[in-house]
């Protein structure tokens, strides 16, 4: 059983190959600057040689037609023949309140994800735009769809509204959705099964801290409050993204300088953050740098972060009456050392201690950094989006046959 | 010494008289519906009968005359003269960055005030009436003023910027301000000698909440941290403010619906919060009512109440790295049995214990609602920002003398 796994993007598509019968990889690559001039497609067979070609690609179907290309490449080709693929998975950013997991690609599914244009309107449009362009090029190939949203439908009425008037929930759907659902609940089950518990009976905050970051309340393995709301603006501070402000500084500031809505908005997700208080970088490596060499807004971007971050992280202890385990992951969470160690030696109240030195072990694996006395079990979780979309969509194409 | 203290809104007028020989309150009041018609003045003095005054009252000036002719009033009065009146206090919303503590009445105070119209647009104004109305009346009297942002001027740059652009910090003073402040010092204060220590070593969590609501993390008897920020919207959900909210919602929203600024700013402050989750009531009795009789909007409205004024105290926890003492104030804080009490009964983790016969206990004292047992300390203690303002007040005039 192999299984192609697609994250679409609009001017990009990032593709990964599975063997299922061992979950390795026989393939990934990425093809950019679709529809601009030179387009790059990027290919790294599993224990070959990465290949770089440069062509015209003007939409996602010669996209996937490229790939499928390289995929049966004589020389650089992991199949002998498109038919080999057996299943194809797609990544899609926004489920709504329709999908509460992974789901078969169907005309109703279809319809259902550009009914939420309006609420990703960046991201589930290219979402769409990968899925006809595999389906053209792979007629009769089953397709399933994961959502960055669904992991997070559990979470309660109370936790997804917001205090506002009840209208606009029941006419434009306004509510929290939260991301990164894959992520969290890949490292949430990881962790259970790495400390060799059953999740049903744990308390995890999973931090997924990359240049998007969200923090997750997983109780009994699932999620009951998340930091990202209607949009992935909400909840922390992140590269680029200011998290939370008082709601009035968006009016504010609109008022002050005479901004448009999709000014204001294009400054809180692109020009806020690390980047805005640093001056200099949305990188944390560039931030942690800069603070060790003691300078001054780069600290303080460092300061800021850490310290809302760690806000959340009280905070979700309070939402659970509690924490055994917290999860660090994505770029920031496996890569940054300093950023695990700030925010954990301030968390001694709940009895959190690290080990230094395990902390500072790189490694892919997943792994321990809190000391044998912690009252906290604090583990660092390489994310895989990609092979838990995978899973999905094995499970989901077995399960429909 | 006797000293007035004066709250003066765009409409209405509150004073309380106080002899700061023991602190007593001799008489106070309140003129409501200033420059509409038939304006209400209700005087009460010490251990006399109330009486109530209708008459045509178009401005602060008069406001305060019609105030001194009661009090100094042969059958409802409590002075004999107004040369009585020693000194006078004025609370004002906003004081900036300028203003750190409560300040002497001075022209380039009230330049100050004025400068900050623009932050307090609703608020510093009538402040400045009611100040000039006293000057007029009681020429050559020292006046103060004490500000609810004062106590968070202690706040540390990285709580207090906001993670957007710098430039609207330098240009526009977007930052963090918080409110309540004399209430949050007032009975953290009250509380570290209740307990009878220290206020230096301890780590207190104030709740006030009332109609507004806001939370302070006070650590070594300074503010550290503070729910409310820019505005008196951010944080908590409120009677009728929304409290946090992902930024988008409000471009969103305004979006959707064709909504100007002042518009949505309406809608969040005045049309949000348990008012549009319960549809019936900004009030917690009501709210309170609704959910012990078991009415679904009600009992959500109270549900997300109660949530996310918990994960604030998560927050501030970890702010701190631990809490000794939590403390409930204001309205809601000293009067609801069922909000302290399941806010409280999902705090275990922290070593949270109340007992339920002492929470139910009603009294105008300071108290103790935790066990023995209780690693943290939790205290009800009814808020007195009059005679706080009045201790600022005598304490600055004999400074200045």
């Amino acid at each position: 059983m192999k299984v192609l796994v697609i994250n679409a993007g609009s001017s990009s598509l990032k593709y990964q190959l599975y063997d299922m019968t061992d979950e390795s990889v026989l393939a990934k690559g990425l093809v950019e600057r679709i529809g601009m001039d030179s387009s790059i497609l990027t290919h790294k067979p599993t224990g070959k040689e990465e290949v770089t070609e440069v062509s015209e690609i003007l939409e996602h179907t010669t996209a996937i037609r490229k790939v499928l290309e390289k995929l049966t490449d004589k020389e650089h080709g992991v199949l002998n023949s498109v038919e080999e693929i057996d299943a194809v998975g797609h990544r899609v950013v926004h489920g709504g309140e329709y999908f509460k997991g992974s789901a078969l690609v169907t005309p109703e599914a279809k319809a259902e994800i550009r009914r939420l244009f309006d609420l990703a309107p960046l991201h589930n449009p290219p979402a769409i735009m990968g899925i006809t362009a595999a389906e053209v090029n792979m007629p009769g190939v089953p397709q399933v769809v994961a959502f960055d949203t669904a992991f997070h439908q559990t979470m309660e009425e109370k936790v997804y509204l917001y205090p506002i008037p009840k209208v606009l929930y029941k006419k434009h759907r306004v509510r929290r959705y939260g991301a990164h659902g894959t992520s969290h609940q890949y490292v949430s089950r990881i962790a259970a099964e790495y400390l060799n518990r059953p999740i049903e009976d744990m308390k995890i905050i999973t931090c997924h801290i990359g240049n998007g970051a969200s923090l997750t309340a997983v109780k009994g393995g699932i999620s009951v409050d998340t930091s990202m709301g209607l949009t992935p603006l909400e909840g922390l501070m992140m590269g680029t993204r200011s998290g939370d402000l008082d709601p009035t500084v968006v009016t504010f500031v609109m008022n002050k300088e005479d901004l448009s809505i999709s000014e204001v908005n294009s400054m809180l997700n692109k020009h806020s953050g690390l980047l805005a208080i640093s001056g200099s970088s949305s990188d944390m490596r560039d931030i942690t740098d800069g603070w060790e060499a003691g300078q001054p807004n780069e600290t303080l971007a460092f300061e800021m972060y850490e310290y809302r971050l760690r806000k959340y992280i009280g905070a979700y202890a309070a939402a659970m009456d509690g924490v055994d385990c917290i999860v660090f992951t994505a770029g920031v969470g496996e890569n940054s050392i300093v950023v695990r160690e700030n925010v954990c030696k301030h968390l001694t109240y709940l009895g959190v201690e690290i080990d230094p030195e395990l902390n500072k072990i790189r490694s892919g694996d997943p792994r321990r950094i809190s000391t044998p006395n912690s009252k906290v079990e604090v583990l660092v979780i390489p994310t895989n989006e990609e092979l838990m979309i995978a899973r999905d969509t094995l499970r989901i194409v077995q399960e429909a046959k």
